[in-house]
């Protein structure tokens, strides 16, 4: 990855100043082609962009320029083939294929290298690379949220529990829950276009750390590569890997989005809480309990959070405290970039499958949300609204609760002489409030739980949606 | 920090279902008062706006709000001249504000509290308070720029040696490694501003979970406090977390950059190096090793970057896996969040200081620039713009540098004849391109190390700063 | 913390070398007083060893000794009682007491520092502070581990469902649950004692970095402070910092711990679950939800799980790519390793507290357990004993499980005519092996979860504990 | 990996619980076998073990056990050569073996199955795998550090300067500084074989989570396998994962202490240190700048810490929280269990490797030695001995430092006269502590730099490698 050549075994253009070969063991370790290969396509965007640039100001021939083009056109075809074959001792993706470019094209294929180097070499690769996957992971980002929307939308009527602390709070709408989710993606995915801007600069040009001698134009080679504009400092150029980190950083608050969803996507498929049922395409049985249906997808995603955790952190660790500019320290950044990239990826798209086909169990739901006295927050509003001054009102649904729970009645359950023994002032519309539908009717308000808000937040969020990839 | 209210030895309001009082240790435990003081004045901050948006739609008569209004204001007079009595009894800072406004206030105190919870309180103090400190981390953000800018706008034509894998590579320019650093610390500016975005939403209304049966008006409170807009939905606005999460992550990688300076810095400050000068007063010395003179504020800025990389770890995991609404982990977001601010702060304000008080080592930089063969690489690049092949003009220069090797000489040492002992090629005009100033001349592109792109580039770091910090 | 003295306004120890004095924000930035105040008796306990030595050796007189020793002895009287005064000036805990020292008894105080530097005298203090509260955590954890054990016999007929993947798998008990436990804590017991050994090594003697020209005895100061031998490299001895790291790494496994116990208690005490009570002085309640009870305790040990993940992350980071020998990035050790240890000390009392006061609900949990056809293996089990492949043995079951959720009865439920229309196989003696009892009775071998088996094991457990915390 | 089966297109045994089959997507996201292949040959180790002790219970005949070791014994050669056909249908490497082996032994190939589930057959597989490994990790790990003392050994007498922040603060031996780094890997070693005796527990018999109720003797399984007891708690034995996290705490001590080595390393071998001489076969040179010689292994190796601490952090992370007892989530340890098992390897061989190699440049490190009055301790030490108080012997000493900064001149190189000018007290004995030799010399205690010291500590350091290697 650096602008060091491979074992001068083969390839003598270092070997001047060595008086041995690179040890065996040393090479295989040092060398990246076996990951960095996956750069391969973009490497060759880069260099035609480059070749075409070069042409542009005078360095290459149009002749030179078009016999590297057909040159590298045809090692692209070879890649896509399969039949490309990848060399350890040429050490990285670059010197692969230009290696190859000059079995075909001769001489001509070395002119390309002119005014470059390794170093800015592969970080364009890389951003040229995580652009494309930023696009890839927004699409299945924005397929996961239209699909919360919609059963959000669908389920703004349905009651179950809501939960602090796991204990029975209030009563939420179903719809509600999912929208709560959705916000979440939702900054996730402002997030990523951020770091798609920093990440959509062109390194090219910073040749090996200070730029070259050659009459370059840098304002080219961004527009041919749709590259916002150049980056505008060759040290910082080859030795940044921000982008990467935040990406990562971005990919782990995204899983521990999908974690908390995943979470209580396992706890709603339990026995204990049986609210929701998961399609049977999204689990598995056992060979052994004939009972078992595991949801294997949400255990696994919320399994992978620690993976993209420890690529953040493995990353922001590679970065501490090195000097300018390029080390060998940053060969180490791919795996990681690449891991975290198919993680979020698979777990997007296994959650955008999924989501649309869970299933409410409306009345499971509904009977848990009734349990517990949920509202009793509804009892106290409802005997403040009255006049009853906030501690009192606290104090008589406390003893009505205790009431309830001595006879096994829910607060909606009593009639409203039992209600009335704790106190006057309350009359035959509190049934109004003390109902599941009653409760999350009155709170009604932007934010809050109401059918009719849940209803108009999915709208704005579709709204939202639209903005946002319509501008991506 | 939930909407539990602390010992029913002390405050009643919960006592009725409990049969025992907390355990003394568990009450010391799980107060957060020790630390959450700190947001007392965002606490009363938030509450003389929702008093106001209270009285605005009829809950609370006008002459109830400038009795709340007034209180709080004798509270932010006893808080900020240290008068306040904190009880860890009380809990939190929620609590004991309000025990202290109903003291002062009596019953109406208690109004204070319609329609909220401690849940959306202390989501909104958090917000506002962290909105304040990322103004104050830009400030002394751009502080540290500028002096950068200036520092490399005036050291545009300092020549130093440029590194790769700590070898000797290529000569640059001291104004254009200090703009590289610069660079880094753009892009960290921009993200800080990024997550101030999303900071900046108001989650007052959410209530303990659901919402509220209040009839609030959360624009006009979003209004008074500044806040862009409110929170979308109530059961994410109270569990959210992810603001604090991408400070840390912004925060991880800006110390990620000062460890990088100040690696530099430590490593310039060596004998080895001897690059810089820094000022005695950011020095130590030893009272046993009469010699010496440490930097000690890089080394501990560098020391300080494991200490935010585990803040973030530690709100990643904190957050991983945990279920909707509000759960009692989340009051450990504080102390990590709170930390994270002040090295921050501390850090920058400590290198704004200390980098205009950088003073280069103009000969000694020159002299290991001319070290090391640092021009090979131009010599090369002026045999293939005369015509020699590429390869053969590395040969040529491999043996050059034997030769100078073998002599004691730099390739600008060399006579002429000297030179062309090894191609007939090279001309008296070579020594342009073998001087330290010629061959950072040669690379005037835009990001090259030239010192007119310096210079241009300072030009243009100034202004894309005046742009950002106006706009922030 | 380094080799260097304070502020050259106070001490001149080192200001010839120095032109300015140290800048005022500089001076507070890189103190550590603030918190390394902590180590204060610590330091006092190896200073006195320390000179104890010197006068063993002849280096001070014995009247010097007494009166270093005696001088001392006033000092952490001082500390003790709150009347100590300490100074940012004086940087940090070792130069606070030996100024102190000076103003008490002259010169001779001064004396104290012959053959020594701060470099080892902080790697001393840090390792005597550690090993202490090393034996305090121990404590803590014994506790912990006999009140699991008590409870486990005491519950090892207690009936519950075993899950894998969250679903209803086998029966188990009660008591074998909590041994699963307490073998966790057990592995974190022996890693805490590994910790210890490496950390009960003596640094004292390394001075700055390459050890002293005085003819001091390590072996004697090593005695004096009951540390196993002394540390075999100077250099390695000032700049070690693994056994913090190793700590925190001890700590955040047993975090994991705690947080998996966490996770369930707080699963257990949800409506849902509910499979035990938790006494309320562990719990607090809502002063908006009269009928909310939250477990406070498991919530928040959870959340802190993050804390301490934060600070190991923190001190790999902090030594990564140091150079030998002292850096000043190591002051920042202290403060992750102390609130480490404060947290894992307060979440080991909080568990030791409360755990012993579980109260396990035997019918809800025996109902939950039945529920789901959680002997469904026994029965295949009791097929395949009879000759059954298991293959048609898992068919069988199968087809037993469909009849029973149309039927809404769990197979042992069934009738002997019912469960024969399955097979003919079945004969009377089934029930034995499809009751809850007879299922756990069954397995029946060391680590089952036979009662006879949870028994035995708790017996040992506590054997194991007895013999690990009579040898710590 | 749980006790669940594949596709029931491909596999009835669970079929009947299920309406759909595995949706395809879903189907590769959860399959395992891609990368839990690398355990086959363990998996059947243990299998033949499970085999044998279920043949000496009588569960199976002898029959049976030798048609199941004899067709285990086949399929390990198809793995070993390449033959056997892996299918992600099959989801893991269990039921790929298994499968074969009914292929080839019809149903007596499902016997293997009785009385273990995959929970524990994967538990125990990864235990045999890693404790393979760790004696391989283990052996390298010997090599390296034999390699150390042996080189340092060898350098006892050889000078550099020591260094604190980076400054030279005393004369070192280069034996001394290398013993520095091997106390640390003895450190690291003794922790691999503390989590050798956590990983060499049997889970084998714990079944899916509760046991098994076949009449198995889990001793003679552990007897078989080698293993130093069963684990003593089903539950625990399926869900524990600490000694994966505590193997990677190890690699990641370790790999700092490679980071702090490689660092020094890449300084030693830049212009600006040129302290050593790395062979040319572990670095590589730039097909652009003839004369670099880059340091590609240390740099390299210090890349690599972070992928190592991101593998901890992401394993606790997995761990965090997880209600007991197997999760599908813990498929997620294996890969980075297996990556840090590659790259400790790997590093550590590159090391052991490398070591040995490097030439110390013996005039280059005296001559920075002696700059920076590195023996100016010496000095005060001096005159202390000849009764001045310290803080005078600093005054004299910080005098002549201003002198020789002033001449040009080493303390060393000073005649008697222009020393006596600071102090009546130096005699001409003082030259003997103002060498180099005699400053090292001079610190001659246990842990001392002197060379005595360091050939007395290198044999101690032997023999206590040879002890552990003994032993381990």
């Amino acid at each position: 990855m650096s602008p060091s050549s491979p074992n001068p075994g083969t390839n003598q253009s270092w070997g001047g100043r060595f008086s041995e070969p690179t040890d065996a063991f040393v090479e295989r370790f040092t060398a990246s082609v076996d990951f960095d290969q996956r750069l391969a396509l973009h490497d060759i965007q880069g260099s035609v962009a480059h070749a075409t640039m070069l042409a542009r100001v005078g360095v290459l021939t149009d002749a030179e320029r078009d016999a590297i083009i057909e040159g590298l056109g045809e090692i692209r075809g070879e890649i896509e083939s399969g039949t490309f074959e990848w060399s350890v001792a040429l050490e990285d993706v670059h010197m692969n294929i230009e290696a190859r470019l000059t079995d075909k094209i001769g001489i001509t294929g070395k002119k390309l290298h002119t005014g470059r180097s390794r170093n800015d070499q592969v970080a364009t690769d890389i951003r040229l690379f995580l652009r494309d996957e930023i696009d890839g992971v927004g699409a299945e980002l924005a397929r996961l949220r239209d699909g919360l929307i919609t059963l959000a939308d669908r389920e703004a009527d349905t009651i179950m529990p809501g939960f602090t602390h796991l204990q029975t709070a209030q009563p939420v709408t179903f719809g509600h829950h999912l929208l709560a989710w959705q916000e979440m993606l939702a900054r996730d995915h402002e997030r990523l276009l951020d770091c798609r801007r920093r990440v959509n600069v062109l390194p090219l040009g910073a040749a090996a750390l200070a730029g070259t001698t050659y009459p370059i134009d840098r304002h080219v080679t961004a527009e041919l590569l749709g590259f916002e504009r150049p980056a505008e400092n060759s040290l910082d150029a080859v030795s940044d890997r921000d982008f990467a980190i935040e990406f990562t950083a971005f990919a782990s608050i995204l899983l521990m989005h999908l974690s908390r969803m995943s979470e209580e996507l396992v706890l709603w498929t339990s026995a204990q809480f049986d609210f929701i049922d998961l399609p049977d395409r999204f689990c598995t049985g056992s060979s052994i309990m004939p009972q078992k249906k595991n949801p294997d997808v949400p255990e696994l995603v919320r399994g992978k959070t620690g993976r993209v955790y420890g690529h953040l952190m493995g990353l922001l660790t590679l970065m501490k405290s090195q000097p300018l500019a390029y080390n060998k320290d940053n060969q180490e950044d791919k795996e990681p970039l690449f891991d975290s990239l198919d993680t979020v990826k698979g777990c997007l798209r296994a959650f955008a499958d999924m989501v649309p086909a869970i299933e409410p169990k409306k009345a499971s739901m509904a009977e848990a949300a009734r349990r517990g006295f949920s509202t009793a927050t509804d009892l106290a509003d409802y005997l403040v609204r009255r006049g009853v001054a906030f501690r009192d009102a606290h104090e008589i649904v406390g003893q009505s609760v205790a009431f309830g729970l001595a006879e096994g009645k829910d607060l909606s359950e009593m009639s409203l002489e039992e209600l009335k023994q704790f106190s006057d002032t309350i009359e035959a519309d509190v049934f109004e409030v003390l109902t599941l539908e009653g409760s999350v009717a009155a709170r009604n308000h932007i934010g809050g739980t109401a059918p009719d808000q849940v209803r108009a937040a999915a709208q704005r969020a579709r709204d939202a949606l639209a903005a946002l990839t319509g501008q991506a």
